[in-house]
């Protein structure tokens, strides 16, 4: 079977390389540096191409029985949409502004199979509360708790990610949705932030993000939070560059020029926030959703603590390889529903979410449940 | 006697308002909002000019006896110039990067008195340091404390000011010169933090400013150095923007633009740094001259408490009322010596200390003096 990765960036270079092993896989990419780089290490095809342009990918994708959508978020839906009209059955990791479910008609209409959101967090966060909720028979609570991480704390920003810093400042920035008693509010990003001890880590700092995505409406919980882990003090600085306006998007006069605070912040940030190739980081996920099970109080929990392994950076682990055991699942016809879904929506199939453990745990990425009574 | 102030910002209206007492004052500024404000207030003379112009300056002062220069600091150098040619006594308050004393010659040449540096600091503290060392035997060290803060700490910042943001940002770059067993050295703007207790304030902490200015060259001490007072945190935040880069100077690309970093910097901290009307301020400051007295190692100490009284910042009280009184000083030929002087040259005359020091006291300016046998 072929599969076509596009995007061959810090996560979907690994993606590939971990489909290689069973599948004939073509990536592509716009940066032929990265396409160079990975044809080095793995048995892959490499294309070069602009990804952007719709009618480039539906050619590319002509040919493919399956597609992993790995390109940058403002590029998601436009993909996605694409691959619904090609009739392609894939997954897709790109974290897209735009609700991915408005395509369900088109992908239907189709016949295709496409799973949204399908990394991490979003993703196995999804997967694994939807999956604890129905292990209980009334559920009043879900939290989760996500940041991926250096392993080294260096000042003042003991942070640095795979990511731009432009997203992350979007993740600073965008009003946290969450639903408490059982209507949806906006809280400010980096609010109600608190300790969280977590085993050989140490302390982290936990703040609302707008992370939840489909869960609020997909997802009958009267309360339910996502919030982001990170390392204390980084949030602080944060809020205190959010509140100088080191993050605003309106154009400041400075006598000369009219300058985007936000993208001169990006700028000096990029280096600084930037995992190099080497430097290790963790990822630690924890989802625990409460509720009653015999009429008994009861929490099922599901930790993650994952780290850099093999030059293959934690956070493209968990995200990619959540991205591949749901591409095996699908390439082994064991999930062949026609339309756009969304992760907790695979979680119906109990056995499916084992198959999506399994293959993660094979590549060392190990969820453990707990459920305790209260 | 008529006494020309230049420059009606929030130090030069108190001062012109002060001399108005004694004097007829003509003020001059380039903003007719500022003297439409003063002359609502105050017995004094208005002249909108432009005081970047030297000729304007050198007509603009033509009929004063003395002269009062508080123009902006970049201005400092090129004012006082003019009044060294144009043969005027006078008081100066800018903070000018140059050295006024390359003008000693021009002064001296025609016979006129000018004292620079002449605020609180520099300014008193170059005064009492000196009088201080005079009071021992031998003299080993020399340590200033200085700070203006707002009343109110206010998160994140904690600091407010009567200076542009651009200003205190180079205080805050600009390498500290001090002088460590007898050697004049560099460090880093604000390095070697210490926390110091101050009766009624709290614990405010210290760092490394490059504020010895002339006492670096004019006084003889195996060990000086000058440290800015500020609330705690405020310090740590100033060196995160400072390693993130928000403070420099060169040009970074932002992809269609080059922006100078500390534009933005001080534009958006701007109305956040400013202290408005009315809002509550003080200044504290702390003179330490180490040596010994008869043999007895001995410290002499002077202490500063002031607070904004009657619409005026303490900011400006403490530097306005040690110019004032140093132009009294001159207007009753106290002090006729030909040149430019800094304020630590007024100390050979110990009766012009508390000449100094009772005008002060008399507009609530107090600075005690507390000796130890160590």
């Amino acid at each position: 079977m072929h599969v076509i990765v596009l995007g061959c960036g810090l996560v979907g270079g690994p993606i590939a390389v971990d489909l290689s092993a069973d599948f004939r896989v073509t990536v592509a990419d716009i940066s032929t540096d990265a396409l160079v780089r990975i044809k080095k290490t793995a048995n892959v095809e490499t294309v070069q191409a602009d990804l952007s342009d719709k009618d480039t990918v539906a050619k590319l994708v002509q040919p493919a029985d399956f597609v992993v959508s790995a390109v940058p978020g403002r590029l998601g839906f436009s993909t996605l949409e694409t691959l619904a009209r090609c009739g392609k059955n894939g997954v897709d990791i790109t974290f897209m502004p735009e609700d991915a479910l408005l395509l369900n008609p088109v992908a239907q209409d189709n016949g295709c199979t496409l799973i949204s959101d399908m990394g991490v967090a979003p993703g196995m966060s999804n997967v694994l509360a939807a999956f604890s909720a129905a292990m209980l028979d009334t559920c009043e609570k879900l939290e989760i708790f996500v940041g991926g991480l250096p392993r080294v704390r260096t000042w003042p920003w003991q942070y640095k990610a795979v990511f731009s810093p432009a997203d992350v400042i979007e993740e600073y920035t965008r009003p946290a949705r969450l639903v408490r008693h059982g209507k949806v509010i906006e809280l400010p990003a980096l609010s109600e932030p608190e300790l969280i001890e977590v085993e050989g880590v140490g302390t982290l700092e936990a703040f609302n993000s707008d992370g939840l995505r489909s869960l609020i409406h997909t997802f009958p919980m009267p309360d339910m939070v996502e919030k982001t882990l990170r390392y204390p003090g980084h949030r602080e600085l944060m809020q205190v560059l959010a509140h100088a306006g080191f993050f605003d998007t309106q154009p400041v006069d400075i006598g000369h020029q009219q300058v985007i605070p936000r993208q001169l912040t990006s700028r000096l940030l990029f280096s600084q926030w930037q995992l190099t190739p080497g430097e290790q980081d963790i990822t630690v996920m924890k989802i625990v959703v409460t509720g009653t099970l015999n009429g008994i109080r009861t929490s099922v929990t599901w930790s993650l603590y994952d780290e850099y392994d093999q030059g293959i950076h934690s956070m493209a682990r968990t995200t990619g390889y959540a991205a591949t055991a749901a591409l095996r699942m699908l390439a082994s016809r064991k999930f062949t529903d026609s339309g756009i879904f969304v992760p907790e929506h695979i979680t119906r199939h109990g056995a499916l979410v084992e198959f999506l453990l399994t293959e993660q745990a094979a590549r060392g990425v190990r969820y453990h449940k707990h459920i305790s009574q209260l």
